[in-house]
């Protein structure tokens, strides 16, 4: 008998095993509805199913379409809503209605929404997600540098913008040197202050001793470099972006996961597996005295 | 009965937890002894110990000394030896004999040396290592690269070493794309082969489509790229070398390590206690289809 | 007679030299019309001149447009045309015969509209341009090694470009080689090939002993590295291109150039005021032995 | 007849222009002697000479043997000295009395011997130099950036050090602002300060508009990059440092030089040929609105 949890993957496990040492896709793509399919993000999420053959989509609905008639008879595995807060709860509620796992990346649609979202897929035993940030890199770039934070006492972190954002440091430093020092219980990095001081202020911001460096000129998108420094060697991570289409892999392996999981998730960190540094053992904190 | 000498490690948890958040050194340093002292490596190591507060160099020994008797009475908790492949065995038996754990980084001294010294620390209740590099950005750039080999399909590695160096491409590059592939469980990269080469060769070597390009020039030490590829935006991991000492810093974490846990060690990334990446589960191999 | 539409260009050096420390834009902004003014690229060049306070976008046409009528009243000083191969070379006449200096980065007009352009803007005594390239870090990147050439003994050259890209090396890279090899008056780099070879081809291509390297992955849009070494130390030049605006600079550029100089430009690097490396003396060829 | 002034390139230009094209060394290498000898930077100069094959190392004393006898007999045609200053000057006098050219390395001998050695080598027909700093790489990314300054509206500095560097930002940074805002004549850079400020001083020093960031960590010995910005772009100028040896390539350019051309030389630039930007004519120092 067939796991009815498993989804579209009731393959025994050495055909996935096959499956996923061959180089030419699956035989059946994963069949996906989009909401909010004339937005900005949304348009980009169409064009890159339509390009993968990993995925089919199977309707594109917006503001003014019936997503109700629009998910009837496509047979649609996971709904992708990128519409506005005041509709995508209730899109997402329509799906889990006709059996379709929502994964919705519309923000700011209020705690509430989640809570009763959570509830309907697990009553319904079905996958599905509330995720605010599907930066890819972003989330993989916080969590690397979590693991290396206690085997180094110098960092710097380094973020690069338009010149036209408003705020400095990004919110993705902050969040990194905030993690940094949390995988560190708090055990500040090696951050001298010069004796003398030829221009003011060049040795940026510091969150227990982690530098900060803000770059804004045009040019850069999104960018974010943490640098470790140990005796005779640096070790380096840096996150790139070149495009708004930069959250695409993040939604894609979020629909991946609702289907093969039928969970619920709530940050790009549990789509991807990333456990928390401080879950991977003492060790792993620190290779410095303890 | 607590052994004395043991420092640090004989303290209650609180204790150990109160000294972890705190920025000063331990009050006890732990004491150590070099053998090959006086060779290229082993003078960084003595200035190295020196050099922190959270170590003493009690000992300091070369091929015509007597290490047995330089060992007695100096109180010792770990030997460091960087000799030479004849003598590092019997020096790390001496150091054992006299209840001093051994951290072996002399190489070539064989698989059965090993596997007699793993049995003497083990019969002793010692910790202990034999670990044949002691590079830490190189093992921790190897260890973050696979964690992120299933989330991308492109991925391009860019080593670069002084022109004197006589194979391309360099071992830790080779190995590094050898363990892309095993977390990927063989799955390729994407790796697309130009159409028209108006040059030939440029699109470097490729171990399953992780493409491996060599750079030969005057001044890098020995650095390697791993720049991985999705929509929108690129993930890199650079570890640079600027100086020899660069193997200091695994050094001392080895010598933390076995005294924190009387453990034996044969590599760096049990040292630093970097979990294999095939061990952090599925989720972690691949953000891919199954 | 001064004509009165070339604005700036009459001031007396004093007032010139004030504004060009003044961060306040000039008070009168260069009239700018657009031809292909609906196109992929000539939207962006309407956006772009209406952002800057610099210049006034005072006509904008595309192929079903009459150009004429729309120059006719408008006072423009420069006509940017990014029209169609069959179009661009009437388009620039017709500027001409309204003493509007052309601009024209559209390509494959052929050389004989070239030759034809040139003689009608110098018989009206108006600057004007046929430039196919308006890349301003590229034209700049490529300059720069150029000065660089003969200062070192060691090169390599990284191109990355996104997976979809038929040829390898990149045109760009390909001509810096060149270049860089023309500057050195074909004295070859030394490029030592490796003894054992582990993996085939890491070792890249080599044009005159400069390594060429193709990246191919999802994320990049066209960027490239010249790293030149010496004794201890690396300098490396690097063009990275994040949006297909980056052509606006050097059109920019372009038309303040006619409108300043009344001279005809074939190339960007005119444009920029690069002259030759070759030209800048023997000293700038070569740090070398003679 | 021999050119006087041609000193040992007394081949004619045709012959120059073989050996120029040759990738063998020349037939006869330029004979060196060194004075500090022993001391550290001198040691690295003795082992460079000897490395390379268009050199001969034909003489090294230090500061208790008697120069001059061990250039007699010698047929140095150039003197390295990295002394001490109190030695340095009368060194430079000895070794032009025995028509050797000197090559002043050590600082702090002062104005007045500098004109004393200028003059003695112009009396006797000599080239020769005190050039206080040969970091080939750093003098190159100088000048390059200014040779930019004029084509970009956005400037980040970024320098590293390691953490025991007492001043911030490092003296080659300031300068290179300085020279960056020269070369505009004073036009600012785009500085954009952020409205909304979460972590304190991130956005670094800033000169004239020029952002300025300086990095203290382990690891680094001396880096500097500058980053000019445009639409959709970046152009990135990096010195990296690796090793002590990087002043190597500057003093071997400035023997070459001196024998070539027999002119005195007070700086690096000079020597390598580096005309200032300024003298390139109005259009290299901006292509902006006059």
């Amino acid at each position: 008998m067939t796991d009815p949890r498993s989804g579209g993957d009731s393959l025994p496990e050495a055909a996935r095993e096959s499956r996923a040492r061959s180089p030419v896709p699956p035989l059946s793509p994963l069949r996906v509805a989009v909401s909010g399919a004339r937005g900005r993000v949304g348009r980009e999420i169409v064009a890159a199913l339509e390009a993968d053959p990993g995925f089919e989509c199977v309707a594109a609905a917006d503001v003014d379409d019936d997503l109700g008639a629009a998910l009837s008879g496509a047979s649609a595995q996971v709904l992708v809503d990128f519409s506005v807060p005041t509709a995508a709860a209730g899109n997402a509620l329509t799906a889990i209605g006709q059996r379709v796992r929502p994964v919705v990346g519309t923000t700011g649609i209020g705690d509430a929404a989640v809570t009763t979202l959570r509830g309907r897929c697990e009553a319904a035993g079905l996958g599905g997600g509330v995720i605010p940030n599907f930066a890819l890199g972003a989330a993989l770039l916080m969590w690397l540098a979590e693991l290396c934070a206690g085997h180094f006492e110098s960092c710097e972190i380094i973020e690069s913008h338009h010149p036209t954002k408003l705020d400095a440091p990004s919110g993705t430093a902050l969040r990194t040197a905030e993690r940094l020092l949390e995988a560190r219980r708090g055990r500040p990095f090696r951050h001298p202050d010069p004796r003398t001081e030829t221009l003011p202020g060049t040795r940026g911001g510091s969150l227990g001793g982690a530098g900060v460096h803000s770059l804004r000129l045009d040019g850069p998108v999104a960018d974010q470099t943490v640098i470790f420094g140990a005796a005779g060697q640096t070790l380096s991570l840096e996150h790139r972006t070149t495009s708004r289409t930069a959250f695409v892999p993040g939604v894609l392996a979020a629909v991946r996961a609702v289907v093969a999981t039928e969970r619920f998730y709530t940050s790009l960190e549990e789509v991807l597996g990333l456990p928390p540094a401080a879950s991977l053992g003492r060790a792993m904190a620190s290779s410095e005295a303890p």
